[in-house]
C-alpha cells in the first residue's frame, strides 16, 4: 500500500507539473530562456579563476532576480537593479570621502551607524505595498553594494566593475526577453479583458438555461464570474508592467494602459451581479413557478441580447476594432429591461404565495442592473477604442449563438 | 505654484510614512530589529580584510532575505534558504565527484549542461503558485551555492565555510525575532479573525440604522464588510506562517490552524451578504414605504440580537473563551427569522406595487440568510474553542449596546 501510495503522490506530482505547462505553454519556454541567459553568462566568465567566480555569481543573481516573465517586468526590474546598485555605490562613495578625516575608530562608528540607519531605512520601506511589490530585490543590491564600497578601500573600481557586471547581465537578460518569443503584460492584460467579457456572456447564458429551462449545472460554465472576480490582483500587475513596455504591434507609445483599470471595475461590478443571480439558482429557495413562467419571456430576451452584446464587445476588443456593433444589442435590451419593468410595475399579485415570488422578482430586478452595467463596459471600451485609435470596421462578423451549456 | 507643489508632495509623503507607522507601530519595531542585525554581523566580520567583506555581504543578503515581519515567516525563510544552501552544494559536490574521471572539456560541457537544466527546472517551479510565495529567494542561493561549489576546486570547505556563515546570520536574526517584541503570526491571526467578526456586527447594525431609521450614512462604519472581504489573502499567509511558530502564550503546540480556514470562509460569505444588503441602501431603488414599515419590527430584533451574537462571540474568541454566552441571541434572532417569515408568507399584497416591494422582501431574505450563517460562524468557533481547548467561563460580560453610528 504504501508503494502504492508513493506512485499516488508522484503521479499528482507529475500532473500538476504538466498542467502548469499546459496552461500556459509560454512558462516552459520561459524557463529555457533563462536557463539560456545562464548558461551564456556561464561561458563569458568561464575559467578566470576566484576573479571570474565572483563575477558569475554576481551574474547569476542578477538572471534570477531580473529576469521575469513579461518584457514588462524585465524591464522594471532591471531599471530597479541598476538604481539600486547606483545609489548604494554613491552612498559607499560618499562615505569614504567622509571617512577620510576620520581616524579609524570614528570612521569604524559612522560606518556602523550608517548600516544601522540604511538598515532600518530599507526594511520600514518595504513595508508600502507599492514599494514591496518592485524593490524587494534591490534592497538587497542597495545594501550589499553600499558594504562593498564602504568597506573596501578600492571603493570606486569596485562599484565599477560590480555596475559592468551586473550591466551584462542586464542585457543578456532584455535582449533574450525582447527579441526570443517576446511574453508582452501589455498584450496579455488586452487579452484578459478580452476573455473577461466573454467569461460574463457564458456565466449569463449559462444561468439562463439552467434557471428558466431546468437543465443540469454545468459548475465549469457558471462559475466563470469567480476566475472574473479573481483576476483583479493579476489585471493590476499586468497594467503596472505594460507600462514599462516598449511600443510593439498594435500597441502603440503612449497606449491608455489606464483605462484598462476603468474597464475591469466595471467587468468586476457586473461579474459580481453575475454571482448574485447564481446564488439564485439554490434549489434550497422556494420559487413560484406561475410567477417565474410569466417574466421568462422578456428576460430570456434581455440575457440573449445581452449575451449578443457581450460576445461582440469581447471580439472586437480582441482585433481591435471599434465596437460599435454592440450598440443595438444593448438598445434592445434596454427595451426588452423596459418592457419587464412594466409588466412588474402592473403584474397582478393575489394568487401567488409573497415569499416564493421574492427570489424571482430579485432574479428581474438584478437583470435590470446588469443590463446597466452591459452598457457602462460598452460605453469604457468605445473609449478606449478612440484613446487607442482602434480601426473603424462597421460590423464584425461573430456567431451569436448559444454555447452548449449542458 | 511649483514649490507649493513640491511642498504638498513631500508632506504627502511624510503623510503615508506616519500612517505605515502609526497603522501597525511594530513595523517601526521591525526596522530597528533588522538594523539591528545587520549591525552586530557588521561588528562580527568587521575589519576582516577582502576574506570577511565576502562573508559580510553573505550574512547581509541572509538577513534581508530571511528575516520577516512574523517569527513564523523568519522560520520559514531559514529554513527554506539552509536547504537551499545544502541542496545546492551537494548538487556542486556531486559535480565534483563526476568530473574526476573526465576531461577538461568534457567537464567543462557538463557543468554547462547543468546550468542549462538547473536553471530551466528552478525557473519552471517559480510558477507554482506556492513555491513562489516561499521558495523565491531561495532560488538564488540554490543555484549561486551550486555553482561556487561546482567552479571552485575548494568545493566542500567553501560549502561549509558559506553554510557556518549563512548559520550564524540566521540564528541571529532567528534569536532577535523570538526574544525581543516578537510578532507572532498565530497571534495576529486570531485577532484578524476576531475584529473581522466585530466589524460584521458594526456593519449590520450600520445597516439597520440606515435602512429603517433613514439616518445619514457613514460609510467608514458601513463599507467594514469590503475590509473583511479583502483579508482572505493575508489570513492565509499567516495561517501558513502560524504553522511555522513554536507554542506561545495561550497557543500550545498543535493549536488547530486550520479550523481559522473554515471560519475564515463563514466570515466571508456573511460579509458578502452583508455587502448584497448595503446594495439595497441606493436611494435610486424605488421602496415601499408602508412595506418596509411593516417588517421593521421583526428585521430589527434579528439584527440587534445577531449584532449581540457577534460581539460576544468576537469578544470571546478574543480573550480565548468559548463563545457560548452568544447561543441565547442567537437563538432569540433564529426565533425572529421565523416570525418574519410567517409574516412574509401570510402578508396582503393588494395595494402596494410589486416594483417597490421586492427591493424590500429581498432585504428580508437575505436577513434570514446571514441568520443561517452566523449560527454557522458560532458553531465553528465553538469547534475551534472545544479543538484548542479555550476557558470554559459560563458568562462573559460585554456591553452589548449599539455604537453610535451617526
Amino acid at each position: 500500500m504504501e508503494v502504492g501510495a508513493f506512485f499516488s503522490s508522484l503521479k499528482n506530482c507529475f500532473k500538476s507539473i504538466t498542467r502548469i505547462g499546459t496552461d500556459d505553454p509560454r512558462r516552459v519556454l520561459h524557463s529555457l530562456k533563462v536557463a539560456t541567459a545562464l548558461t551564456l553568462l556561464s561561458i563569458i566568465y568561464w575559467g578566470r579563476a576566484v576573479y571570474g567566480i565572483t563575477r558569475l555569481v554576481m551574474s547569476v543573481m542578477t538572471v534570477v532576480g531580473v529576469f521575469e516573465f513579461s518584457v514588462g517586468g524585465t524591464l522594471c526590474k532591471s531599471v530597479n537593479r541598476i538604481c539600486a546598485t547606483l545609489i548604494g555605490g554613491a552612498l559607499g562613495v560618499a562615505e569614504q570621502h567622509l571617512a577620510t578625516a576620520l581616524v579609524e575608530i570614528e570612521e569604524t562608528v559612522l560606518l556602523l551607524i550608517l548600516v544601522f540607519i540604511l538598515g532600518a531605512i530599507t526594511t520600514f520601506f518595504r513595508f508600502f505595498p507599492k514599494i514591496k511589490a518592485i524593490y524587494d530585490s534591490g534592497v538587497v543590491i542597495f545594501m550589499t553594494t553600499f558594504l562593498l564600497v564602504a568597506f573596501s578601500k578600492h571603493g570606486v573600481e569596485k562599484i565599477f566593475e560590480r555596475l559592468l557586471t551586473i550591466l551584462i547581465g542586464i542585457i543578456t537578460c532584455t535582449l533574450i526577453s525582447i527579441f526570443i518569443w517576446p511574453v508582452w503584460a501589455g498584450e496579455d492584460l488586452h487579452i484578459l479583458l478580452a476573455s473577461n467579457i466573454e467569461t460574463l456572456a457564458n456565466c449569463l447564458i449559462g444561468f439562463e438555461v439552467n434557471y428558466f429551462d431546468n437543465q443540469i449545472r454545468d459548475k465549469s460554465v457558471l462559475q466563470g464570474y469567480e476566475t472574473v472576480l479573481k483576476s483583479e490582483a493579476t489585471e493590476e500587475s499586468l497594467t503596472n508592467l505594460a507600462r514599462w513596455e516598449p511600443a510593439h504591434g498594435f500597441f502603440r507609445p503612449r497606449h491608455p494602459w489606464n483605462q484598462y483599470k476603468k474597464i475591469g471595475a466595471f467587468i468586476k461590478k457586473c461579474a459580481s451581479k453575475i454571482e448574485s443571480l447564481h446564488d439564485y439558482l439554490n434549489p434550497e429557495i422556494p420559487i413560484s413557478s406561475e410567477f417565474k413562467f410569466k417574466i421568462k419571456k422578456p428576460c430570456s430576451r434581455i440575457i440573449t441580447e445581452l449575451y449578443k452584446a457581450l460576445k461582440v464587445i469581447s471580439s472586437s476588443t480582441e482585433i481591435m476594432v471599434h465596437p460599435s456593433a454592440a450598440k443595438r444589442h444593448i438598445e434592445k435590451a434596454k427595451a426588452a429591461a423596459g418592457e419587464l419593468n412594466f409588466f412588474l410595475e402592473t403584474v397582478s399579485l393575489e394568487e401567488a404565495k409573497f415569499l416564493s415570488i421574492i427570489p424571482v422578482g430579485t432574479v428581474a430586478f438584478i437583470l435590470e442592473e446588469i443590463t446597466q452595467l452591459v452598457e457602462k463596459i460598452y460605453q469604457s471600451i468605445a473609449e478606449l477604442s478612440e484613446l487607442a485609435e482602434f480601426k473603424n470596421v462597421g460590423e464584425v462578423t461573430v456567431s451569436p449563438e448559444k454555447p452548449h451549456v449542458s
